[in-house]
């Protein structure tokens, strides 16, 4: 006989004589003869109730199972009296598949997100994280459904890379140098390293989608992306998965346009398809939840400059921790700000100064601010990051010896913008904090599987 | 006006008075007084044929239009009376969006691979290579389309990691150590690195999978391997794409059957969604490759024991370099013979020596070989790679005991067998592996966007 997943059962449309079912036990109490377990197999956030009574053979040892110990279950379907599920499994057969032992540390109670960090390699057993990576999950297969439907093509951007796409900010090295060696001659001599050159880890892949861009018109890539920075926030992971569409023939406007169908599509997507599992934070994470997706939603995104930011944050009154200075980046204060308390709603901030941003940004006419764009949202801040990228070859040229970048290792790059170069422009989004915004999680440690942070790689 | 595709122009179901098209040029030629230029865009394999007369203002303009350039075209589309194509567009604007020189490398004749390599990020731009990248984003959606359809969870395991998969393999260190520092002290200081020890970049998302098959059921990951080896063939990137399944409640003949469901569902999505894209393959590239589909979409696949193998092979009678022997890894040119020659069509391999597989095996009642599962295809050799997971704690202890690995290190995996452990099992598929076999690319180097190999790392 076939095993049905749960998430079927509760959905049936009518009781069934007979069905297999094998989970995991939540709970289990007893009541005259008879043992009510909750089995979950974590296809959806509910369990289902089994009835074992002691007509059954092995009822002695039914007695005996624990929150944890793993069953297959052979019985009738029948519609539930209890209040809340429509069905529960009258068992004919309880096959213990496994016993767990008393010290499961997932006993029937909350348990702190601090612990369950600990414990990182069960948590996905919970209530909260099972629903947190389910909707991880959804969200991943909406990104690629809404691209294919767009006929964007998904690209595989290296992950190892002998270039620098920020040109500036602090990368992880990748070595096959054997210790030993290093010791030996004193230091590392990359020329003998893997690659003949020094490797690190990449910051972004948009350097690489730019080159497809101009090749296969609209691509994304979806790929993780990393780190060294040894700051220890709620906002950061050394490791995290970034998302980075990547337009031929598309400029600032309708680079705004593409991030606002985006997200509009994705917490449309997932109010649809993770109910269940969404109200679940609605009910213990945060109480505002449905307002918050809805307004992401429905809202016409506010759509301003820099320096009009400025402008509204100098004059606000508000006591900020750092002061906004034309000129200097925005603090995720200030970025919050805006979104939470001002627009009450994602609002994109466009040109900023080209002093604070990379060289492949679009000059303005001005030649003092760029193409860029930031999307804030409320509670996270900064949700993506983009901007319309310089297609003129001489303009970027330029940049980059004002920057100090050496041409000679963009020799790809540039020709790119020497052989039919074209208008085009990209962002990228951070991924774990789109499910932060969706679930109200506010440690990014808890929207990842295995976290990785500064003296942190258990797992 | 909108821009529209080329590939939505190319299936239009009636001419249309207005269209806007933007692309890059493959060709140019003249014929009294008018142009006729072949715009492709990268939405699809075809161009669409632009037909340009002197009665343009920039005509002059126009007629120094070389390949590579990038246009932007206003015009009617209409039938036309050209073979091979349904429509064309009559241009009534043709704006210039960059020319590019003459020195553009993808002029109008046939490269070599090797050539192509060495210009990765303009290849994406030819014929085949926007095929061979269109199949692969195409691919990828598949395997997430058929897995949602199948309710498992989408799941992103660590790529940089504390523990080796395999217990052994070749991997690259991940290290933010300052060489400078190193070269100070004369060794490199673990402890004083990002993560306080060692850190690799990850060679298989198993472990952790597990680890989620057993809360959540049915998981799968998807994303970048990487070996640290330094082999130069054709079959080996030091950075490569890898699915790996893993399903709870599931044994060794439930793994193959979902293996042959997989490969038949992706084989027929392509074949399905592709076509234009594989037809170049099978005229340019392998004149068997329609009958290689169809025999990968519709045979049964075969199912025989590792000591089956070695029997057939050692009585086949023909040469191979490396000698059969009972005990000891097959090697590519035996797995192929399997596939190619003696079965001519995909075969499962079962029951592998213990000595030659990994600790995480399931033994078998023998105590001799594990469930471990390889499926072989034509051309490819092993394309999947997998096992029932040995799900007994007594049991997996005593190997881990053997292998000399110390238990301590994986403490969380044991975790997993104390508590609630159930049957499961899984493999993994080379991504790359899949596009070389429905394309027909005999080198892994041309189905990546940038090739990471030893002693190359450019792009």
């Amino acid at each position: 006989m076939k095993r049905t997943k749960i998430n079927r059962l509760l959905e049936a449309e009518a009781p069934q004589d007979q069905v297999l079912v094998k989970g995991w036990v939540r709970t289990r109490r007893a009541s005259k003869g008879f043992s009510f377990l909750e089995l979950n197999d974590g296809s959806c956030l509910k369990s289902i109730q089994i009835i074992a009574d002691k007509s059954l053979e092995n009822y002695g040892e039914i007695e005996r199972i624990t929150t944890g110990s793993a069953l297959s279950v052979t019985g009738a379907l029948v519609e539930s009296p209890a209040k809340g599920q429509a069905f529960e499994i009258q068992a004919s057969e309880v096959a213990i598949l496994s016993l767990a032992p008393e010290d499961y540390p997932l006993q029937k109670k909350r348990h702190s997100d601090e612990f369950l960090r600990s414990i990182a390699h069960l948590r996905p057993r919970t209530n909260k994280y099972g629903a947190c990576f389910r909707i991880r999950s959804e969200l991943s297969f909406a990104i690629h459904k809404f691209y294919r439907e767009k006929g964007f093509k998904y690209l595989n951007t290296p992950v190892i890379t002998g270039s620098d796409c920020e040109g500036a900010g602090e990368m992880f090295r990748v070595t096959s140098l054997d210790p030993d060696l290093v010791s030996k001659q004193g230091r590392m001599d990359f020329t003998r390293d893997f690659f003949g050159q020094e490797a690190n880890l990449t910051v972004s892949g948009q350097l690489s989608a730019e080159m497809f861009a101009l090749a296969l018109g609209d691509v994304y890539t979806f790929g993780p992306t990393f780190r060294a920075e040894n700051s220890n926030t709620a906002r950061h992971c050394a490791e995290f998965w970034m998302l980075e569409p990547e337009m031929a023939f598309c400029d600032l406007e309708e680079n705004m346009d593409h991030g606002e169908e985006l997200l509009k599509y994705l917490i449309g997507h997932i109010t649809e398809h993770c109910s269940q599992d969404l109200e679940l934070f609605t009910k213990f994470v945060d109480k505002n939840l449905a307002g918050v997706l809805d307004t992401l939603k429905t809202s016409l995104y506010s759509r301003i400059t820099y320096h009009e930011a400025v402008e509204i944050l100098q004059k606000s009154g508000k006591e900020f921790e750092y002061k906004v200075e034309n000129g200097t980046d925005l603090q995720s204060e200030h970025e919050r700000f805006l979104a939470e308390e001002y627009f009450k709603k994602p609002v994109f901030l466009t040109d900023y100064p080209k002093t604070i941003k990379p060289f492949y940004m679009r000059m303005n006419d001005d030649n003092e601010t760029v193409a860029a764009v930031d999307l804030l949202v409320p509670r996270i801040g900064e949700l993506i990051g983009g901007s319309q990228r310089e297609e003129r070859l001489d303009m970027l040229e330029q940049r980059m010896d004002q920057m100090n970048l050496p041409r000679e290792s963009y020799w790809w790059y540039l020709d790119s913008r020497r052989f039919g170069t074209v208008p085009h422009s990209g962002f990228g989004m951070g991924f774990e904090r789109l499910i932060m915004l969706v679930t109200g999680i506010t440690n990014i440690r808890d929207v990842i599987p295995f976290p990785r942070t500064p003296g942190s790689i258990n797992f």
